[in-house]
Formats: structure tokens, C-alpha cells, sequence
């Protein structure tokens, strides 16, 4: 069955009202530029003058790669668990973001190529293990994407259930950017060579076999560009997941902070379903993998952050929160002029 | 009496130190990019693999300036003491976000062009209500900038001696830009044209006439380009206040955060005085003001934030403030490699 799902753009009528308070703040019209456009853009969201943000959550997905067994990528497939292993312990680059900003993690087992022990922070969503390699054949079939759809989004259901309104995602899978190509080229019609990069950290020469592999995959490809069939045929189930879970959270009316090049790429997949998703999404960070600055402007979306991150599990969207909380603060709490009995110059 | 600090680079003995460590940790090598060189910078000033961040502090220097007369600003005269109010009464732009990132603020009266009554939370250092107008002679005499750098540099002795190891600078004054435009074109020999905007909200036409003000007040200036005769010439009191605050938490070797336009031309006139300042310097945000981008690549500066603001009151620097504290918990919190018994295939 497919999963459906009710997504509508915020109602635009408390606009005027909120550029209204934004502009009587006693500040230079403008001055606080990004801060202001996203005031308005979680006004209308939350369709409030005082929003509010609520138990952030950052979720990350995590599963394996079948053409991972290609060398595509610089990491060796156990890096997968490893990695995980130390998202449990609160040692990776994400944990102390999330523990700074007040971030709960989520982590999901959506199909990572191990047996793990029952372990109660690990929440286990495994599908397979491990997608099927896209040199070869599809990485999943329907049934599975549908599935992964549908517990991705359950996620995000639990996170609204617990009181959350914004979320971030993350990812974790060794050969997910090779994935994220494959999805970018098919949906955007990019040239696959402006797609590829280095991933994890890969040479020149590991860039250009990655390329290579992918390009043989796509001349195989016989299928269509449709977004569903491009999804399963590339994606990992940890892409496909959070394309639910965006989904999901843009149902519910949540804010969306999108991450680095796989995460952007989901929002592209679940943009092409639901293309009012996009107003839900505040983008936190241009990382430095290849095609992600292209991507970006294919999607008309301009991050807060420019820092040359590129560590992937949400760490770009989380250290971007702290603009978003600015954003609220601002509308909650600077005086009007009014207030301040400041002349209004501006 | 000349002020003089004794201000030296970090000592880059532990420079190896901190590199290895950093990349170290359960991450590929250079993922976490800006944060990276951050961590680096912080472990240097402070000479240690595990530094810390103690009570931030935002220093708002405020005073009025006599060219204000010449209608160069949008905004009249009493905005400057207005806003002081809306400062202490915590309603400003940059309040918000010293609540939101832990900042203490104290905001010292310069030169303000008013008689405040005696206010606890306000600094009084008042040189004089206001500068002298620079179209017609100089702003101050040098025994009032010298007074004003010690001034300036006493406050942060202050903040260093309360256990703060963190400033930012921020400042109030109507017609500052207009001053912070002629520093720049005389000490970096930038052609006036390119050093003038739009302040808190000209128009197009006030752009005109402000750079038309400030041609003639440069076409009659007969001083040399030494920076104190510059300084001197056209600076305000909070400018050279924020100069004198500077210069000391170097020498304290106290980390400084430089927020927009006008406190980005007080670096400027503090590293001609002593260049190793500049190590201590951290930019945190690239503002709209025309010629902002082009003195921060004077400076070789590469600013953390690009977010379009124009506000001052130091809010660009402290908005950038999580992600310094971000890079120090990433140096103290992330685990290594081995830690994590993460597979380092980086």
C-alpha cells in the first residue's frame, strides 16, 4: 500500500501581521536579515506571532549500502556500526551538537549490515540488511520502500507525540553519497559528473572509480525517472526513511532542518511527491561534497551555514539551530519602538 | 600619556599537539571544517589541547558624533540614547541573543550627547557629549584618545578580572559609519567611494550626500595617515574605546569577537598599532554595509556568519558565538578514534 500523505502550504493570511511586528521591532527595517525571513517563515508555520520551539529531535537513519561493495566509498562498510556504536555512546560529531543545543537523538537501525544486541537507544527499524547493489539490480523493491516510508515517518510521529516541532535529520551508511548522486542525477537532470564527490574523503582517483561505477549503473538502468522508481532503484532505506520522515514532520506542521548533500537530497525525492513539503524546510548548512551548491540552488534554497562541514548525521542542520531559536526570540522578545520609546527613524 | 600593550602571538609549540588531536577524533580528517580551524585558533590563544569558554561578555561602547550635524545618518542624534535605554531595559536586538548565548553586557557611556541621570547598570566614562564635527576639525584632541583607549582597555580588565576569557565588542552611536568609513579609506587606501553606505537606512540619494560630506571633510583633512592622527581626526569616542578593548584583552590573551562593519575598522586601527593582536581575533559575521566584505579581505578575514544583518550592538558576533563553543566541544567531548573503536580509514 502506498503511503499517503496530507501536506498543505501554511495559510498566508497572518502574514501581513507578522511582517508588521517584525517591522515595528526597534531595529533598522531589515537589519537583522536572515533572522527576519525566518520569523516569518516559522510564523506562518506555526501561524502565530510567538512561536515557540518545542524538544528539538534530531533523527538519524542509518543502513547499508549494497554497491558499497564497489569501492565506491573511502570507508570500509563496518564504519556503519562502528559509528553507530559511538552515536550510542555520545561520542561522535553530532552528540556534543545536539548535547550544546538541547537536542534529543534518535538513532535507527533501518538496515544496517549487522546483528545487533537488543539495545534500548537503538531503535530498530532493520529491513534488510543491507540494500541490494544498484550495479546489479534494484536496492530495494516496492514493497520494502513503502515500508521504509512508512517507518521513517512513524518516527517522526513518535517525536510529535513527545511534544517535539522542529526536527533534524541525519544519516549514517557508508555509500550513501554514491546513493545521493543517483537520486540527484535521475531527478534533476544534472550531468552525473557534476554529482559525484569525494564522500568520506576519497582521492581523485577514488572519486573518478566511484564515478565510473555509478555511470555504468546508470547506462544499465533501464528504468523510468519517476520519483518513486528512482528512490528504490538507488536509495538506501536510511534515504528513503527520512524522505518519510520529512514527509511526516511536514504534515504535522513541523520545522524541517535540512543537513548536508544526502539530506538534501531526500528533501528533492520528497519535494517531487509533495512539493509543498519545501515551505517546512529551513536549510542549515552548504557543505563541501560536489553537487551539493548545485543541488542547493536547483532548490532555490540558500543555508544558513557555510562552514565546510561534511560529516553528515544532521551536524550541519543542528549547529544551524541556534539562528533558528534567534529567529523566535527575536519576534518573543525585542521591544517595538513603541516599547522602547525609540523614535522610529527607519 | 601614550598607552602601550604588550601583546605577543601564540606560542606555536603546541600547535602539533593540537593538530593531532584533532584529527584524532571519530571523524573524517577536516570534516568538521570551520570548527576545525576554530579548535586550532582556541587551543593556541589558550595553550592547551582542552580549552574552555568563561563568562562571555559583550561590551557596548557608546558615544555621539559631531557629523552627525551634517545629516549623515538616517536616524537623529537622540537615537543613541534611546537605544541605551532600550539596552538597559533589555529590549534591543543584541539583548536577546546575550540572553540566548549567556553574554553578560555592559554598556559604557563615551560621549553620549546627553545628561543621564546616575544609572547602576550604565558605565559612565563620558569623554565629552559627543565628538567635535571632523568636517571642520577634529574630532578629539589626542589627550581625549588616549584617555579613551584606557577607557576602553580598563572595561575589559574589568570583564578579564570578573573570569570572563571571552569578549565581544559592540557599539551605539549615530554617524559611526560615517566615521568607520574615513579609518577606512585613509588606512587602507580604499577610494572613499567604496567605503560608504547605507548606515542604519539611507537612501539612495542620502548615500550621495553622505559620501559627498565626507569627500569634503577628506579633501580638507591636512593630517598625515598615521593611524592615531587618523583615529583622532575621525574617530568616536566608542570607536577608539572599542580599539583600547581590544588592544587589552589581546594582551590578556583573551579570545575577541569582531562583530560588523564599524568593529571591523577598529580592528583594523588596533592591528596597525600592534598586528599580533589579529591572532586573538575571531570575525564573526559578514554584514551588509558596503565596504564590510572588502576591509575583511584586507584583513584576510573570513567571517563564521553571512546572515545580512546591519543591526551593530555586537549582534553579529554574538550570534556566531555557539559555533566557537561548538568547536571547543569538539575538542573536549568528541571522542578519538580509538575511544570510539571506530576503524580509521581516513
Amino acid at each position: 500500500m502506498i503511503q499517503s500523505f496530507h501536506i498543505v502550504a501554511p495559510d498566508r493570511t497572518i502574514a501581513p501581521a507578522l511582517s508588521e511586528k517584525i517591522n515595528n521591532l526597534s531595529k533598522p527595517k531589515g537589519s537583522l536579515g536572515r533572522l527576519e525571513e525566518l520569523a516569518m517563515q516559522i510564523g506562518l508555520i506555526q501561524q502565530t506571532l510567538s512561536p515557540s520551539l518545542r524538544h528539538p529531535v534530531n533523527i538519524i537513519y542509518a543502513s547499508d549500502h549494497g554497491i558499497a561493495d564497489e569501492g565506491v566509498s573511502k570507508s570500509p562498510k563496518e564504519v556503519t556500526r562502528q559509528v553507530i556504536h559511538n552515536f550510542l555512546n555520545g561520542g561522535s560529531g553530532v552528540c556534543f551538537l545536539c548535547r550544546q543545543h538541547g537536542f534529543e537523538m534518535k538513532i535507527v537501525d533501518g538496515g544496517v549490515d549487522f546483528d545487533f544486541p537488543s539495545i534500548p537507544r537503538l531503535i530498530d527499524r532493520k529491513i534488510r540488511k543491507g540494500t541490494r547493489n544498484f550495479l546489479y539490480e534494484a536496492a530495494m523493491p516496492p514493497e520494502e520502500m513503502e515500508r521504509a516510508i512508512r517507518y521513517g515517518a512513524d518516527i517522526v510521529t513518535d517525536c510529535h507525540n513527545e511534544g517535539c516541532n522542529i526536527v533534524s535529520f541525519g544519516e549514517m551508511g557508508i555509500g550513501n553519497t554514491a546513493a545521493s548522486s543517483m537520486w540527484m542525477t535521475c531527478l534533476t537532470d544534472t550531468p552525473l559528473i557534476d554529482c559525484v564527490g569525494a564522500g568520506s574523503g576519497l582521492d581523485a582517483a577514488g572519486v573518478r572509480h566511484k564515478y565510473n561505477i555509478l555511470q555504468q549503473a546508470l547506462d544499465r538502468y533501464t528504468g523510468s525517472r519517476d520519483v518513486r522508481e528512482v528512490m528504490a532503484y538507488f536509495g538506501g532505506y536510511e534515504m528513503v526513511m527520512a524522505v518519510g520522515g520529512m514527509l511526516r514532520a511536514a504534515e504535522l506542521k513541523m520545522i524541517i532542518l535540512v543537513d548536508g548533500f544526502i539530506m538534501t537530497n531526500c528533501v528533492l525525492a520528497a519535494s517531487r511527491l509533495y512539493p509543498e513539503m519545501l515551505f517546512y524546510c529551513i536549510f542549515g548548512h552548504c557543505g563541501d561534497e560536489s553537487g551539493h551548491k548545485r543541488l542547493l540552488d536547483f532548490l532555490h534554497a540558500s543555508p544558513l551555514l557555510s562552514l565546510g562541514l561534511r560529516l553528515g548525521e544532521g551536524s550541519g542542520a543542528v549547529c544551524a539551530y541556534p539562528l533558528v531559536d534567534s529567529a523566535v526570540r527575536m519576534l518573543n522578545e525585542m521591544h517595538s519602538f513603541q516599547q522602547a520609546a525609540v523614535t522610529k527613524y527607519f
